[in-house]
């Protein structure tokens, strides 16, 4: 068994037509309007970003259909359960501008999410996506779906402001409110400079940077001192940077923590009982070398796998972890650490 | 004996004077010129970025005296030799406009490190400093300097070129001819958005995504392909790092090579070959947390210890790596990987 803590589902822009309101709608339907463009790389694999062999036998791209998934997921795997992350590119939350669209797009998304997904298969469970751009009308999406029985998460945005910023407060009390982590899933972070590196491969080694952001400044930011119980899920960005940042982390705290008297735990303690990192992409290694990553997280409760289907670098649950790991590892890897996680499993 | 790869001598702008022609000489002492400002946070520690006992007894800022830093430092430290790496904030690189005169500061203060440091005790080796807004008179400068016996690298700005960029070619080409390292000691880049992290401890524990930035950039973009013989060493951010860096790149290479086919090594092998990492500022470690790193590297080969003299976090080469440490380690680490590293050693 297998709960999946990174798969994505994606949207065909004319089904959220049914989910929208005018003047949204129109501006779809009537003038064309598309998504902004943001990749500008060579695809990084023949089918682009997606497995080749999960692209609908109709012809539509991989992750758009419910029983393709099912079967080529779900069922090959025996997923106990599998949480949907979203492939609305980009996301409704780094629209600038548009943000009455932008919140519109998201509360669309998400009600398409429960019809279409949540509510058809019991192993799936949801994202709330937000527009975080307006945070009080984020709030209010939370509000209205954040009671939904299988939506676990809001994701949030990688945009201007880090989420140490107290701008997400009201964000982060309505979620611990709902019982919802918090995730981020790495969405296009300028990396340098507010540019793109010139190479997918550069780009793609360095995203864990903007997770190593995001870690540090939530927490010397006082997030979870503020929201002792909040929940935060980092998705997609590996772990095995996390050893080197809980040593930098503590070490800096321990040397200048009289700049931030509000945090009141070391930093690696504040990532073991309030973080959860999904697994892909794994790099290849040995059970000796993963062995050596987990002793030196102190602890093998912080890190979950994930396949990232349907995309290019899926990690297969049979061939991505070493061999002959111990039972009592691998259950928790597969199921039980994202079982004790997240607030409604 | 130590080989120390970090001691910052500091120059007074007034000691710049002699070294400088007009107009450059007449905008400092008659039109006020200051450097830019550049840290926005409070005091890291009681002397601000500085050893408190480092202050010069006369009152001058810490690393302005020979004598004061040969009795503190090298003395007592039984040192073989230093490479000083300067204090000139910010360096004349990252000045952006007044081009003309940021060469003219680096020409200065490259003449007068010869004269009040490199010529007046044995041990100590210096770094070169260059203008690289115009590389075509970087280069002029490490033509006039480079064969000098101990100047051992060349200081490049981390700036809105990463150093990956063909930019750089004339920089590394002429670098690689003269026997010098290229060195990148952290200055201060915009972490995030182009904006400061709200609070020194996160700036201070994010400088190595900096380091990673710039490794990943100069690997995939052919750099050492190019330049096959070039040295590359990374001051001041740590080592503890690059055991993840070092195997994310390699995933990446395997699955994503037909991209940068220039690339002929494995992107760590690149890393034992090409590059040394300064230990400073070393988190604290047990010995076999110090090894399980080791293990992880591949190599005891490619790290130097670094004091990084005078500065607030400074290391004793005495405390700050683990006790019991094999004596054939600690020769390494000491001394001979910096010596079998600076082609002028």
């Amino acid at each position: 068994m297998l709960i999946d803590t990174d798969v994505h589902e994606r949207v065909m822009y004319e089904e959220l037509l049914p989910y929208l309101e005018q003047p949204w709608k129109r501006y779809i339907e009537d003038c064309h309007w598309i998504q902004e463009k943001h990749m500008p790389y060579t695809q990084p694999a023949v089918a682009g970003v997606d497995r080749a062999d999960a692209r609908i036998p109709d012809g539509r791209p991989a992750g758009t259909d419910l029983s393709f998934m099912q079967q080529q997921l779900l069922d090959a795997n025996n997923h106990e359960k599998a949480v949907l992350t979203g492939a609305l590119d980009p996301s409704p939350s780094s629209m600038h501008g548009w943000y009455e669209m932008a919140t519109a797009l998201a509360t669309a998304y998400n009600n398409w999410q429960i019809d279409k997904w949540l509510d058809q298969d019991e192993r799936l469970y949801g994202s709330i996506h937000i527009a975080a751009q307006e945070p009080w009308n984020a709030v209010k999406e939370i509000e209205r779906i954040g009671s939904h029985p299988k939506m676990v998460q809001v994701l949030l945005p990688i945009d201007d402001k880090l989420w140490g910023d107290p701008y997400y407060h009201p964000i982060f009390e309505a979620a611990q409110r709902h019982n919802l982590a918090i995730g981020m899933h790495h969405n296009e972070p300028p990396v340098y400079y507010g540019q793109w590196p010139k190479y997918f491969i550069e780009w793609h080694t360095l995203i864990p940077t903007s997770h190593m952001n995001v870690v540090t400044n939530m927490i010397f930011n006082g997030v979870f001192d503020k929201f002792p119980d909040l929940k935060l899920i980092m998705i997609e960005g590996g772990f095995t940077y996390v050893p080197f940042l809980m040593n930098k982390m503590d070490q800096q705290y321990t040397d200048l923590r009289h700049e931030v008297p509000w945090v009141k735990r070391m930093p690696s303690d504040i990532v073991r009982e309030n973080m959860l990192f999904t697994t892909q992409p794994l790099e290849s290694m040995k059970k000796k070398e993963l062995m050596q990553i987990i002793d030196q997280l102190g602890s093998d409760e912080i890190i979950s796998f994930s396949t990232d289907y349907p995309h290019w670098d899926y990690d297969s649950p049979d061939a991505a972890l070493p061999p002959n790991l111990d039972d009592d590892l691998k259950e928790k890897l597969y199921t039980e650490n994202a079982r004790n996680f997240y607030p409604k499993f």
